[in-house]
């Protein structure tokens, strides 16, 4: 089995695919203004907006996203001192799983399924990964967390931290107040720090609610707050991210791992994600003062509730897509993956996992990734065998020619492998 | 004693005050071209620009980094298996460091002075920093490089790797052929891997020459070459670099780190990158090919040969400034850094170290960078306590603010000193 994206790159990377394997945009769904700021910093011929800023982050950029998430966690007091600016969600990832595990053999707490780097980082700054596998209620198709399971590992493997990824990669799963506020109690009982990656958090859809652990009364000292401008805006290649936590020493650590990797982030950058998250906030208090979206007035809207929604619109068209093909999507509460069972097709076709079923597919021109690969525990990743992910944050276009492939692939090759059987 | 750039940042960041601290610009002396290839890409609208591009780099900027490297080094068999890009230098000093310390305490050894992210790094990856100080002839005021007492080290500590910083920072030293062939005699029989910072390579004063440790004959496979976009084009702020290696298994260790701190580099300042990297390969094939530089022909130069020019100006020009206000300097072959040796003033204003005159002369709005902070070894601080940096990467017009404030000074508060003693 392929343990990471990288061994896969050979099926992912073909061209004349339609590839819903990475976890990327295939057209300019990033909002314009960010281009139009980043145009208006190189055309200011303003030479500091060129070389390094100071090592925690560009002022601005620290100051509106203080300002942003104060407002999303009033009863939380946050200041400058809290944030720290990362090139990318992963760095904010690898620093605080570094200062973290601080001797060799340190666990780190995964649930699985899990984003592949999540491992790979905790291997890289010398801890263990030990995981507990979250597994699908038959009867209704979601994912299932174990808390008393989560207790269990937490007695018995005494982990430094747990990393809390919610909205969850792959599944879509929205963690519920309850459930995260169970986990906040474990984490305070077992000593344990929570690494928390809310980097889909505007992509939640209704009636589902994203809910920040930070803000659980007692957890911002406890846990770290990871956000992505790759999910933010949709431009996985400027590599921007940030950390925000109560524990100052944390911060600290990160900032000294953070600089003796890459000294400081991007300053132009830095600089047009501060002025785009700046003219969001201001859309955004509007569209949280309506209470509820408002169609007929949509221009007013918010880049975020307006990409929730086209999401969501996105996720229904691929269901579909899937669904008519043969396989059985599950539900999903946020972001743009959809998992789907191949059990049914891939016993027509005589495959015997996800795996080969995502060879088989890749074969006739479409990409998807083995869910097995998300699992920080790789004696766990039969459990999830029979399932593959798809990234559905791709054009119309592309929906519609994943549709016109697959219904070719079914009224031919499927439909003769069944006619043989 | 400050032992890093940080502890020193309340200095160094002050509005109003005339930095020479810090290794940047203060103002646009990188390329045109390079901001207006950033506007094509951002004008152009191409998605994929925006997106992660290969863990390894983007091939367009793999492919040009091997030509011209190949160009360079005509004799070594460079593929693109050889080049990883890095988001800055430091990240492949950092996961080319990671990937030598393989055991906790494991040592390096640098020579002294030394860039302070040296030691830094090897302090972060679990490693222990060892070092040779380089001393100063003091007939000629040139850095002695003793490969006696390398020797000595590498047989009693067994450093895993040796950092070779040339052109040298601080001091400008760009070492020769045969000191570079004698340490990889000794990297050879102490089986030591050479890690080759040589970022500052195309700001070499005539008749100083740059010699690549790499184009010896068999290091290629026992050593990393690393390269810098900051220092290349002078956009610090970018944070782009990369790491050229015979040793492939190197190359998959920095992929192994380097993805999981930050999955990839930039995607839209690696395709400006390539595209600057591209425009100038063309004109240094012309420059090389003239042998001496035409000033009378000097637009159809390349931008590092007129900056090279540009810079050893700047030079003189610091030089005699210091010089005038009663500090001396030492020679410098290469980049935009020149020490100072400032006993004699310090004598005069009672201070007692050059830590205490970068502050004396902080609080006349100066600021300049102690040698004293530039030292893995911290017991050996004390050897460079009487010199301080300057950073001469700036315009002619903050050139001619510190002339006027320094003669301001030495008429003002020096000269009433003298007076009183």
């Amino acid at each position: 089995m392929a343990d990471n994206m990288t061994d896969l790159a050979d099926i992912f990377y073909k061209d004349n695919q339609l590839n819903f394997a990475l976890g990327q945009p295939d057209y300019p769904i990033y909002p314009k203004q960010i281009m139009q700021f980043m145009t208006e910093i190189i055309d200011s011929q303003n030479s500091r907006l060129h070389q390094y800023t100071m090592d925690q982050g560009l002022p601005r950029l620290k100051s509106i996203l203080v300002k942003l998430y104060s407002h999303l966690m009033p009863t939380v007091n946050i200041g400058d001192e809290n944030l720290f600016v990362t090139t990318g969600s992963s760095a904010a990832l690898y620093c605080s799983i570094k200062a973290q595990v601080r001797e060799p053999g340190d666990r780190v707490l995964i649930l699985d399924p899990s984003y592949p780097y999540y491992s790979r980082i905790v291997r890289s700054v010398g801890g263990l990964s030990v995981s507990v596998p979250m597994l699908v209620d038959p009867s209704t198709g979601r994912w299932l967390l174990d808390t008393d399971k989560v207790e269990r590992v937490m007695k018995s493997e005494k982990p430094c931290a747990i990393i809390i990824n919610t909205p969850h990669n792959p599944t879509g799963r929205v963690f519920s107040e309850s459930e995260l506020l169970c986990i906040a109690n474990l984490c305070k009982t077992y000593n344990v720090f929570a690494i928390c990656d809310e980097v889909y958090e505007w992509y939640v859809y209704q009636p589902n609610k994203h809910f920040r652990f930070a803000s659980i009364p007692g957890m911002f000292d406890r846990c770290v707050t990871i956000g992505s401008l790759s999910k933010w805006f949709h431009v996985t290649g400027w590599r921007l991210g940030w950390a925000l936590t109560g524990d100052t020493s944390l911060v600290n650590a990160i900032h000294e791992t953070h600089a003796c990797f890459c000294i400081s982030s991007s300053t132009p950058i830095q600089e047009a994600t501060a002025r785009m998250i700046e003219w969001e906030y201001e859309k955004l208090i509007v569209d949280h003062s309506v209470e509820k979206i408002d169609h007929a007035n949509q221009l007013s809207l918010s880049y975020w509730t307006e990409t929730c929604h086209l999401l969501s619109e996105k996720h229904e068209k691929i269901a579909k897509i899937l669904t008519d093909f043969g396989l059985k999507p599950l539900p999903v509460d946020s972001g743009y993956y959809i998992l789907a069972d191949c059990t049914e097709l891939s016993a027509k076709l005589n495959l015997q996992s996800g795996t080969a079923f995502v060879t088989w597919l890749s074969r006739q021109g479409i990409q998807c990734a083995p869910l097995a690969m998300f699992c920080a525990n790789n004696d766990d990743s039969q459990r999830y065998e029979h399932m593959v992910r798809f990234c559905f944050i791709k054009s119309d276009e592309t929906l519609r020619k994943l549709s016109e492939r697959l219904d070719f692939i079914k009224r031919t090759i499927v439909s003769q492998v069944s006619n043989i059987q």
